[in-house]
């Protein structure tokens, strides 16, 4: 064996011990009820896509993808997400069947990581997309989903952050003399560092009105009226009014004390067109999620019709949501080997009544005393038992 | 892109749609809740684990390994199975808190493909281990866990054919001259392969005794009573009887129409040291599951302590499972933009009843009358719906 140690774990990979389980496994199924119920229908996509189709598509930085090649010569990745096989999965059979689908999944994503002490490089995402309907209504959808699934778990504390790849995209472009400025410009406001970016603004020595456009959309993007301000700086107003009836809507649906409106979010996957938001409570601070419109991926897979959806990560959720008291009401039937029918028929009636019963022969245990700290309740037959 | 055309999936690899997934996941649930109510703890390991830790005790054929290298130089391993792991995590840490532990888990493992149209390469199980506990009552557990475990899931044709791994090498060692002998007897064992063990014995050209002695014990240990017939060719007699042990109780438990022992019972899984089994049920023409007692696997880890556990495939349970009949009662509300507010209350009123339902925009909707046969019930919103 190398310089390896029998315990050790590949960099960035976890293992989930049964506590955490528990929390993660209760996000889990109030999630599969609360999205069943509206319609959502669950899949699951293999762990390995080929590099080609999905690993590509996934807009993912190259460093964060893990990379095997098969016996065949062909490179796969670990799925980095699982929007894009969805994408796939749809456009090969599912739209076939029924529009708009209404999918969700709950599943493990893969993100190489550079360093010890960094981020989990493995970690699990609940999500929906919504795929074949290109109306407000499906934008709405996702972010009322995407609040009355954090109010089923609990979290009552949050904001949601929208914005619109389009916009954003359109203003910085028109407003910009090169790719590399607008890659940069672009790249400043998925890191949320805007010194750099007024710096970086500064820099290119931009005509006067240009540079002042670009300053001054800072300064505006960041409030719920911008939606507004904002269409100054743009020639095509068709997003503008499809956010603007958006807001509406959200409006009705007495949801506004969760947004907020910013037109400088700007995220590292590449493949939002429209509406984009993410997810932010008190307590955590990473983004607990994040969604958003993604027309062109669909038809990257041969199908021209829009989607929408978002995911959400499992272990931020776990924890920012309100703590639970475990009960600790666990019996355990200890038992003496010639009284086995009994115990074995003891421990059926624990059961049948709810009780969590382990049955366990004294023959095989070597620390009685430590081994019974764990239950609330022991149950004791035959005569080594009753001894005790 | 190369030849590789955008839909396919690597070798093995599949997608689980909206249906099956219901079904496997009503194994999961059944399942889960089964374990949780006899004591066992649920916990997760990593997909990626190192091949000098995990990847070689797996004792899973290396072409069947899918591997990479990460950023460090080390080679990974896509888990092959979850005892492994779970030796691991038990050794680093579990083992601390309580002895012995009773673990479960519901996890997907990999096993590289070489021939289209082959098994998959990626597939769920669900499982126990039991770590800590040299008892033969450990045993036992774990063998009724299994049969309770198929009762639950609504199968009752099934038998669980055991053997017992150190009987088998002690019988087949003892007679035999070289490793390669006994190496290739093993393996025409895994393989079930009994004309080839006979074909194999004569062309050895082994004393007469000891070529008798395979030939009897083959002919002998396809039945109960071949446990005391085995002891003549045994020098050692423990292990038989704790097969003893094992069988009355069994009988005691009342489960001895599911037994049947088969001493020639061999598997492809080196790790297993004593009693092992295989669960058959009619309908699947695979294995659904198996089990053993590892008691090497542990010191591997460090730690000398007794372990045993087994593990079932998800998708051949789904196979044999009684079907269930599928309820179409999923309501569509159906509403022009101008009822918004009202379709989100009718929507509400119909989930707090418990109905599946499904919000959809009719601006959303290419083809009304297509979407609209999916659902048991239609409620439509506003003047548009009722002019349909």
């Amino acid at each position: 064996m190398s310089s390896i140690r029998k315990f050790e774990k590949p960099l960035g990979m976890r293992d989930t011990f049964p506590k955490i389980f528990e929390k993660q496994e209760a996000v889990r199924s109030k999630g599969r009820e609360f999205l069943q119920l509206r319609g959502y229908e669950f899949l699951k996509t293999p762990t390995l896509e080929y590099y080609d189709t999905v690993g590509k598509a996934s807009a993912i930085v190259e460093s964060s993808l893990f990379k095997l090649v098969d016996t065949q010569g062909n490179t796969l990745v670990l799925r980095p997400d699982m929007t894009t096989p969805i994408a796939r999965v749809a456009s090969s059979k599912l739209l076939k069947e029924k529009i708009p689908l209404r999918l969700a999944y709950f599943e493990n994503v893969f993100r190489a990581q550079e360093h010890e002490g960094g981020r989990p490089a493995e970690f699990s995402q609940m999500g929906i997309e919504i795929i074949g309907d290109s109306s407000v209504y499906a934008d709405a959808e996702v972010i009322l989903t995407a609040i009355d699934f954090l109010k089923q778990l609990g979290i009552e504390d949050f904001k949601i952050t929208i914005g619109n790849a389009g916009i954003l995209d359109a203003i910085l472009r028109k407003n910009v003399e090169t790719d590399e400025q607008f890659e940069e410009l672009h790249q400043l406001l998925v890191q949320k560092n805007l010194v750099g970016f007024e710096e970086a603004v500064a820099r290119y020595r931009l005509p006067r009105s240009e540079e002042e456009t670009l300053l001054a959309f800072l300064e505006e993007a960041t409030e719920l009226k911008s939606i507004r301000q904002i269409s100054k700086y743009l020639s095509e107003k068709q997003a503008l009014l499809y956010m603007e009836q958006l807001a509406s809507i959200l409006e009705i649906a007495d949801v506004a004390k969760y947004i907020a409106f910013d037109f400088t979010l700007a995220s590292h996957m590449n493949y939002y067109t429209g509406m984009l938001f993410e997810v932010y409570a008190a307590g955590s601070g990473f983004s607990l999620g994040n969604g958003g419109r993604y027309d062109g991926l669909l038809s990257d897979f041969g199908k021209d019709v829009g989607a929408i959806g978002f995911g959400m990560r499992i272990d931020y959720l776990v924890e920012v949501m309100p703590k639970q008291e475990i009960e600790k009401d666990d019996v355990l039937v200890l038992f003496v080997s010639t009284q086995l029918k009994e115990a074995l028929e003891t421990a059926e009636t624990l059961r049948a009544q709810g009780k969590r019963t382990t049955l366990q022969a004294i023959e095989g245990l070597d620390d009685l005393a430590t081994f019974e700290e764990q239950f609330g309740d022991v149950v004791r037959i035959g005569q080594g038992g009753t001894s005790l």
